[in-house]
């Protein structure tokens, strides 16, 4: 990271979007109030919230923590805090250039995922009143351009959030019979991931985001990026596809799996085959050097020869592991960029087309010195039997 | 707000936080990409992605929908795709000021919660370059204040939203034992939430965030805003609080309960005692006119006199409902401003001390033209039978 902030020619990074603050200081901090202070050369400093002091140190690694009063009475105001505490670590640094986030506009949520603090215009007013002299700099792709390289920590810590998708998948596959509804799925899921899941290897954080879509109509609507679970019941030979995403402590897992209650169609069998092969073709394509392009066509082509070219009208796959969706990777038709080794991309082909249904299978893979890791092998299957 | 619109001399707004859009257009977006236009004088119009136009029909107003393609291969880039057609839409209309969202620092997440978008500041230039000639206004504060009071319509919302926040606690009452832990408990709730609500009265998205503090010293840190529910499962005798948000189609409810397992002490029965009628004494104090120091003093003084006034140090109060929690009013020590009917306001007292505890018990309280109403109404009792 500081080599990188050597060559942007950048002093500090000023961040507050929690998945940046988790990149920089090892703490996925509770809301996006905490601010990190990462400089060129020197240690970092987190100007925390008083009221997750504990948390704050349990987990950051080098950096020194300031804490503010925050949410209770008395507290100063968020954005003068901050800018006093910035205005007293910036001194007599000459700093020129300050890195900061300009750019993004899409995030992971804060742990808690039921409000989120973001960077409004007015967090700029207050870098610049606490960094006089200093030029901003939008630093968004910098730092996605870091989160797109996975460290062994990372890897790690991804790892888990991988094997707890698996818990939530394992749930779906034994809950899955005919008469149960989307709704009923999705919150099995859940439930499942937040009771195993906090505690397993460590992991403290821990939520699911569970989309089960029921049946052809809803199922055929499965490539958009949100599903909304009904409580349409599953009837016999329908399909119920699970679309997953987990974050445990920062870092994120996303996987879909499908099955059928009771028995399924020959047609069903022969598309989920297709898929699944398509998925096989594209995770074997995978090592370090690999255009991203020939990566999803590895997959598209077995899709295509199957004769289901025009249902498969999304990427194969993107990047994630900061964030359920990052901006790289990307598997996608005529993709030139080289994968390498650490970074992590959603492989997840899928077959959409009224009336039939849809059928996606997707996995984490991992970029390794060697080729590819699935992060949380699981299995494949339509039925309990197949 | 075509009235704060002229007040504030602006042509139109454009918005895209979710909760922003539902204010104005009736639709809840399932992300930020959707922007809603929304001029003085004619037809709003929705720039929505095209996957999830079914959504969008179903629950729009007036206005008109224009669509793009979004999420698969060949879309346009989204920044794009809204800017043309927003140079569209102003195309000839003369605006000279625009409203638009500079300065939310907090906001609700999507209906999704898994992954927000935000406008960065890309999206200002986006606007710039699509509104030439056009002076952007921040209409942060203009936004805020519209949805502080709430219509008739909204309140049929928000009552849908307490109703199931009912749910949730009736769950965790049924629930609470000694042998169970938090992050049990609170899995409980949520699940509870998303099977029941999802279809109660014809809500269609639903969650619940539940946060579940076990014991003493997770509910004596319970100040914070957001806990951290633990596998620490309850001791005969201990505490566990229940922190709750739900949102119902994008309209929020903020509750609290507070439950013993097993048989509590003199203590605890005492305190709890105190902590019910501080909030019973401030919803009595609710009225259009009230001042929001007063119905705080209301709550505090028997806080205060009862001893425990230096453990009551967060405010009685916070407005809510497009959000967990919003700008106003505010209930606290010293406000001036006055309750209008429409206003929606959580009223939550508790007390916090080591080694005791904490106990807090929140109702979300909607001031009408003779009072107060509780929206969801719920027992408040510490045990099974008091």
């Amino acid at each position: 990271m500081r080599d990188a902030l050597e060559a942007a020619r950048l002093d500090a990074l000023v961040v507050r979007l929690p998945e940046n603050v988790l990149l920089l200081s090892g703490f996925w901090p509770m809301i996006g109030a905490t601010t990190l202070v990462f400089p060129r050369e020197g240690r970092p400093v987190c100007i925390a919230p008083e009221c997750f002091l504990d948390e704050t140190r349990a987990s950051i690694w080098e950096a020194e923590i300031r804490s503010f009063r925050f949410g209770i009475l008395n507290s100063p105001d968020t954005g003068t805090a901050i800018g006093d505490a910035l205005r007293d670590i910036s001194r007599g640094k000459g700093w020129k250039r300050v890195g900061y986030e300009g750019s993004f506009g899409s995030m992971a949520p804060s742990w808690h995922s039921g409000e989120i603090w973001i960077p409004s215009e007015q967090w700029r007013g207050f870098y610049e009143a606490s960094l006089p002299g200093c030029e901003l700099v939008d630093a968004t792709t910098l730092l996605q351009s870091e989160r797109r390289r996975k460290t062994e920590y990372e890897a790690t810590k991804l790892r888990i959030a991988g094997e707890i998708s698996c818990i939530g998948m394992e749930a779906f596959e034994r809950a899955v019979a005919v008469g149960i509804s989307g709704v009923e799925l999705a919150a099995t899921v859940e439930r499942e991931i937040m009771v195993r899941g906090i505690g397993y290897k460590g992991a403290s954080r821990v939520r699911g985001y569970a989309q089960v879509a029921t049946g052809a109509a809803e199922s055929a609507a499965g490539y958009r990026m949100h599903e909304i679970s009904t409580p349409k019941a599953l009837a016999n030979g329908e399909i119920a596809m699970l679309e997953l995403g987990v974050v445990a402590d920062g870092y994120w897992a996303d996987r879909t799996r499908v099955r059928v209650a009771g028995t399924p169609t020959d047609e069903q069998v022969r598309i989920y085959d297709t898929v699944k092969r398509a998925l096989e073709a594209a995770v074997a394509a995978i090592r370090p050097g690999a255009v991203g392009g020939e990566v999803d066509a590895a997959a598209r082509s077995i899709i295509e020869e199957a004769g289901y070219g025009k249902d498969f009208f999304h990427v194969t796959g993107h990047g994630l592991g900061f964030a359920y969706h990052e901006a790289g990777p990307c598997l996608a038709p005529g993709a030139t960029h080289l994968l390498e080794e650490g970074n992590l991309t959603s492989v997840e082909p899928g077959i959409y087309f009224a009336p039939f249904g849809g059928i996606r299978i997707e996995d984490d893979v991992l970029v390794t010195a060697s080729g590819a890791e699935v992060l949380g092998p699981f299995r494949k299957s339509l039925t309990q039997h197949s």
